[in-house]
């Protein structure tokens, strides 16, 4: 292309430095309360300094342009790089407390748009050694592990076996002459697939398989399974392991499968927390079962709801900067063409995502803050409030992981054509979080364990018994069907609950009568599914408003006036967004009228251009580096026309005038002698 | 992996063949039905045979295992043997009729997952040139276009400008010395961006341009450029093209920018139809004018209503045969593991998919239908019905296309994490179908240019004007705000026009207000723009329903009862789910009551279980062969993971047991040497 026509690197675009002059609060007291305090601020720009300033996460040509195995190559070499800054640097300077913290996730996103091969290695093989070894078995394999000397992975998922984990079909057979265990698929649908580093980069894997002794099968059981040479790195024999092949997303994890036929491990590999098998076969159980493993499942969940609001924070971040540097149409002849921020529709469509990011962030704080105590409850024996806890966890799990990529991608849909590109980081950050959605509980299935939680809560509310917290609200609502309707924050969330319980009652009575029909409940409850999402799911988005609203208000309790009126503004969004989302509901369950909806409507307008002039400041609040946010739409200094024309120049394509496919097959064709 | 594991090619799995045992309808009858008539699926399995019998369309590695350049490469070739399949054998057999045909492009789609980089020379160049130039320039030009001697495309985005035409940059400044346009883009912003084949494949691209002479802008026209050398393929001097760089889909179409340093054009190659340059500069506008220019952009819209629910057809083709195959879980501890097609939640997420892209291809015909007589009244002078056509078009592709992707999206997530698997296709259908929601007119800007035309609709009702067809429904409303319900499918089409009606009332309230506080009606237009895009999108609604309903009645007048049912059922369940979906409006704008919408979800739970034994068999009837679904999980012999591991052993990562990188990176990181 011409050179002339790029030459502005080092400015900053005009639109957005006119923009952060508007803002009128301090974007660093924001900063400061998403972060949880101002110490946590400044621990983690030093991490991203440690991590960034070096430049190792830079990549000469766009992963995108790269093929699926040159880009597994870079990012295996780029792990390898980042996982040593971390080791030897980001640790001794902050400890053993930053391991595995969002902080070095999110650091983490500069180097790997969407994941490195390693992610599982602390993400789930260390974990579960932690959570399920013994004391001893930690002692040999930990100190290995966490040093990086092995590599592992996390594989239960099979080819025919997702969400129905007693259906899984790999086994691991004792075998008392040897001691060993004989790891064998019986069949093809009972392959390990899925798992993240298996393909090519992991020589060790926790393995979920049915466990056999002496003649009985005794379920699934985790197992730690060497899969590969450490020296050579050739599969084991008797082990069968390669990648998935391409994906939607997750380009760089090396998805693998796995298959055993006949493959010896030793007894002792058996991760023996919670059971064991003893040298002559017996199967021993051990006093204190499995509720603190369930409890780790919880914990992934609860991680996943702050993963998905920092890719929303992200996408609304680079779609509101854009929409502050693009001008398009001239709704009047005689002005310039609006910055497409200025346009109401626009604001609709960012807005929420602003106000959602902040939703997600405090709902998983306070998640967060509930596993902890449950966690510290169960370990003095008490576990009555893990099952309100994986209700939770469940829905939240689903409605945030499934509103947050709606969301992202609405995000993209306002960007235009240019959200299209990959340079923009827009597609990445969908096809990645989408995924969010199905793995570790598929939406639908997460929801129905949510709405048997609350059917059994709504019995126990009809018999008189004593509610746990979260579901309290079924009790006053049995006896007051119609929530008095008031515009007020409080009076929504207040009508949301009773939409919630509206529902549950509904699902319940639909229940009912199909049973006196003479059906089962198992398939008086199949048959009402349908009834039971859309009764969790408002269950969830209740219990989101509220804590976000009431978040909102202790947060901001001790804050500027100028910021708590801010966050108050998108709190308020939020709820009348939902509110006017929702009429269907709430003219059933609340006394809302249609002239309330109307006025609404308006609120809501207000609302929008009320938070406009600090549009571009919230965003900023949210304190991405470029290196993180990785958009030509969203960089700080605006030059996105700059940036797309610079990254298109790096395909490989447009290394060469003319493609060999011209000579080779167009000129043929083109000139008939093909 | 183990050699043992596969070994089914040539089977059908069981469960498939026993739900096409269950099916009660003559499955041949309803593809008949959606081809419009037998002679044209005869005609169409012709084509279809002449195009794929060979097996030229088949890869032996998958497109996604390619980087970028060899995926291109590889569309290159195989869009030159589909050309030429295309042009030596289809079209001498069908005569020209089947040129640029439906049928031709569904062809396509086993030779491209996507898209092929000549799309746009038929899709584009050569209607532009026959609609746009003169029968002389016709004469010289056309005949090389249609034997492909010259490739073309279409260039008139801009990088700054998309919607907004008049705000194009490139600059067209006629010399009257040489009688020639000297094409200029004087800023970054004013490079073509976006142009299908335009990065490496064409020579030739018709460019819409700003027309200058004498020192007077003309405004935008569309030229006939030379942009490569016909012998060496070189871009001409002063031509600056190339390719845009990876997006989110379109991965071999070659998307391109275009920029010119004073490159000079014949004066000859403006096209000429509608408005001339004389050769000492002086600007001509023939006394016909660009309205049937105009009726190009709707035409395209209208092929995209058909072209997304062909592809909402094949994907939930997909994920309907896959259901079929795919158990899970275990209600009940004395039965096996359910299809998953049997839960009631994934029937609700599949059937509405079929319905949809049945209303959608019905719907599409009609659009088509009035296209046609518009048209034709127009070559008689008659241009007032355009338009109405122009407001129908412009919601119906908008909200097509939304409803598309997302109903795509809805089957991907039913296929659980398998859906997430390239090789089941899902993903490059998302990605492809939700770009059409962005080009050729954004979903927020066409459904406010349906509401522009609403608002003046509104007013003439008021006035007591004649109303054309489509917003007859204004009249009546005006006088009878709240329809009375009743649930039969005539009532629910009549309750969501009165709908549409009160969204538009409601938005023409919101604006006389905000003008009676001293607003100008641009300003009021504004600042209700979220009011109004959801009411154009109700109006929409209300037409698909409508023209759905009656186009079913009338196109089963003649079919057998058993087809007759399977299709009203479909039909109904369409019109429940909105019901169910919409429950808020017909609260505010119907009589519709609490009782009236628990008796629907009821009614909508038994049109699912109605549906369930025919599910196959609706999906079947859309008649694709495996070659053009192009997916492991939707195949007809229900080989769902025989052909996810043959298609994992496929990956290049597999080619081999030990990745380089293990030795290059891995290895000494582990040691602790790098």
């Amino acid at each position: 292309m011409a050179a002339h026509t790029i030459s502005t690197a080092g400015t900053v675009n005009e639109d957005l430095a006119k923009e952060r002059a508007k803002c009128n609060f301090n974007i660093e007291e924001v900063t400061n309360l998403l972060d949880g305090g101002k110490e946590n601020t400044i621990k983690r720009k030093n991490i991203e300094n440690i991590s960034l300033d070096s430049g190792a996460h830079i990549d000469k040509i766009p992963e995108e342009c790269l093929g699926p195995k040159e880009r597994y190559e870079n990012a295996v070499r780029k792990s390898c790089v980042y996982a040593k800054i971390v080791r030897d640097e980001v640790l001794t300077m902050t400890g053993m407390e930053s391991f595995g913290s969002p902080v070095l996730r999110r650091t983490s996103d500069a180097f790997f748009k969407e994941i490195s091969p390693f992610l599982l290695h602390l993400g789930m093989f260390v974990p579960t050694i932690m959570g399920q070894a013994t004391p001893e078995q930690q002692a040999q394999w930990l100190p290995r592990a966490l040093n990086m000397e092995i590599l592992g992975t996390y594989a239960q998922t099979e080819l025919g076996h997702g969400t129905f984990i007693r259906g899984l079909e790999t086994t691991a057979t004792y075998d008392p002459e040897t001691e060993e265990f004989i790891f064998h698929s019986p069949t093809l649908t009972a392959y390990k697939w899925w798992g993240g580093g298996l393909g090519k980069t992991v020589n060790y894997c926790i393995v979920v398989a049915q466990l056999y002794t002496k003649g009985v099968c005794y379920g699934t059981h985790p197992f730690l399974v060497q899969i590969r040479d450490e020296d050579t790195h050739m599969p084991l024999p008797g082990v069968f392991v390669g990648e998935v092949g391409p994906r939607m997303g997750f380009h760089t994890a090396d998805n693998g499968y796995l298959g055993f036929d006949h493959h010896r491990v030793p007894r002792m590999n058996m991760l023996m927390k919670n059971a064991q098998v003893l040298k002559d076969g017996t199967y021993v159980k051990s006093a204190k079962h499995g509720k603190l493993s369930y409890g780790t499942m919880v914990f992934v969940r609860v991680e996943l709801v702050y993963e998905v609001a920092f890719n929303l924070a992200k996408a609304v971040t680079i779609a509101t900067r854009y929409s502050a540097v693009r001008r398009q149409c001239q709704p009047r002849p005689d002005q310039p063409e609006p910055q497409i921020l200025d346009y109401v529709t626009q604001q609709h469509k960012l807005f929420i995502g602003i106000a959602t990011a902040h939703a997600l962030q405090f709902t998983g704080y306070w998640l967060w803050d509930t596993f902890a105590r449950v966690i510290g409850e169960m370990k003095e024996g008490k576990t009555d409030t893990l099952p309100e806890l994986h209700a939770l966890a469940s829905c939240l799990k689903a409605v945030s992981t499934s509103d947050a990529a709606s969301l992202i991608e609405q995000c993209r849909f306002a960007c235009g054509g240019h959200g299209y590109m990959a340079s923009s980081n827009l597609p990445a950050l969908y096809t990645f979080v989408t995924a969010t959605r199905t793995y570790e509980g598929d939406y639908t299935v997460l929801l129905l364990q949510t709405a048997r939680y609350l059917i059994k809560a709504w019995e126990q509310a009809e018999e008189g018994k004593a509610m746990t917290p979260t579901v309290s609200y079924l009790v006053h609502s049995a006896y007051n069907r119609k929530a008095k309707w008031d515009n007020s924050c409080e009076g929504i969330t207040r009508a949301f609950y009773a939409v919630a319980a509206g529902k549950i009652e509904a699902s319940v009575n639909s229940i009912r009568r199909r049973m006196k029909t003479g059906l089962s409940f198992e398939d008086a409850w199949e048959l009402t599914t349908v009834q039971l999402v859309a009764a969790a799911e408002a269950h969830c988005r209740a219990v989101i408003s509220d804590t976000y609203w009431k978040e909102t208000e202790r947060m901001t309790s001790s804050s500027s006036a100028a910021v708590r009126s801010v966050m108050r503004q998108l709190n308020e969004l939020f709820l009348v967004y939902w509110v006017l989302e929702r009429t269907g509901d709430l003219l059933m369950y609340s006394t809302i009228s249609g002239k309330d909806i109307i006025e609404l409507q308006q609120r809501y307008e207000e609302l929008l251009s009320q938070l406009r002039p600090n549009a571009v400041g919230l965003v900023e609040a949210f304190d991405f580096r470029d290196e993180i946010l990785n958009s030509t739409l969203g960089a700080y200094d605006g030059r996105v026309y700059e940036r797309l024309m610079e990254e298109a120049l790096k395909s490989p394509l447009n290394a060469e005038p003319v493609n060999q496919s011209f000579h080779q097959h167009l000129k043929p064709f083109m000139q008939g002698k093909l």
